[in-house]
């Protein structure tokens, strides 16, 4: 039997590599996808696809309505902005509180479910770094308080929290998703696509995107509303 | 101004208890209730109740499906035990999967958005010590994790997770919401009430409180389909 783990997919460029990297590791992915009022639906549409054609054994989509409290550019009626979060220092506006711990909680929630003891994260700290909740220390001390929460963990069975792709450049992870033959086309990673779904190509995360596909010297097969930026 | 703080409120005698501390600690109380498809709605009735009550400046009920997964008594189809949880080795099969560790990072969420500091949990290690995520070394190691979650906590404002019952027998609790004029009649306890929200009295959680009530010397004033019981 193949060994379970949960992994946590958004349908961008980065939890898809994550998916493709589990799946070849062996395990049995459960895509465990949070739809948590983003203002782009074309995102679960994305993880759904993602899913389906990378051949997840089981993807969720469980609604937690992190746009109560707002907070966040993302979740809110504030405008994305273009090009916050390109210093070290800086903390983008496109900030959610405290997401990666929520989503990192349901995710062993459904991991000691399933006897998973493997759940795997996307998350970056290199290109992304404004991101507390980004980093290995982060993630460190979320798998610290993991083994003490769970009866899984107390009876030795605590969880590993992987970050395949934490020290990886945004050309990094494009060169490793080509490698592990993703179709970089299901993916989505605009913060403010039209209507169609078609990405803007100025938002802080398509101008990441563009600029990982450039540097790693790969096509984005994704189609622009701005054809020139490619 | 009164400091905000996010206390988590399920209803239930402790997190009542929790509450009416920290209002009485000079808090500006903000509930939070988690509705994961418990099976006992009345939990929910309960937890408004005591919220206007007492006197919270907001409270919010998040729908968090944790049903989606099953794997607990309490919100899946299995019964519920009868006295399941009385020894330290034990973990009842009431327990949810990471339960106060989404509902801990939920209110990690709504903490910064208020600019919060300060969250409250009813926990306690003593009477119901048979759940991992209610010892004071998981409650230390989820603060050491949001200290480094969060944009506040990078910024040198990280969160106090309070646990002003960790330490109490259920009698101590009782002792102390007596202390605190807490109307102990708003509260709900039991696992398995009826169409009529009156408690059980068997129940683990039942069994709990009115043994609580008892050796405390105070009068449980809740109406039990079993009036013996009191």
């Amino acid at each position: 039997m193949t060994r379970p783990a949960v992994i946590l997919l958004s349908g961008g460029l980065d939890s898809t590599v994550c998916l493709a990297h589990a799946l070849r590791q062996g395990f049995s992915a459960h895509a465990l996808t949070i739809d948590y009022g983003q203002r782009h639906r074309v995102e679960l549409e994305a993880a759904a696809r993602v899913s389906r054609a990378l051949g997840a054994a089981a993807h969720m989509v469980l609604p937690v309505p992190l746009t109560a409290w707002g907070g966040s550019a993302l979740t809110s009626d504030e405008s994305v902005p273009e090009h916050s979060g390109d210093s070290e220092q800086h903390i983008p506006a496109t900030y959610v509180p405290a997401r990666n711990t929520i989503f990192l909680s349901l995710a062993l929630a459904w991991a000691e479910t399933l006897e998973a003891r493997d759940i795997f994260i996307g998350v970056n700290a290199i290109d992304y770094s404004g991101y507390p909740d980004c980093r290995p220390e982060y993630i460190a001390a979320f798998q610290n308080m993991a083994a003490l929460a769970t009866k899984a963990g107390v009876q030795g069975q605590a969880v590993t929290v992987h970050t395949p792709l934490i020290t990886l450049t945004k050309a990094g992870i494009i060169r490793m998703g080509a490698g592990l033959g993703v179709d970089f086309s299901l993916t989505h990673s605009c913060y403010d696509p039209d209507a169609a779904g078609r990405p803007c190509g100025r938002c802080d995360s398509c101008a990441l995107r563009l600029k990982g596909f450039r540097e790693a010297g790969v096509a984005d097969p994704l189609d622009y509303r701005n054809n020139d930026l490619r």
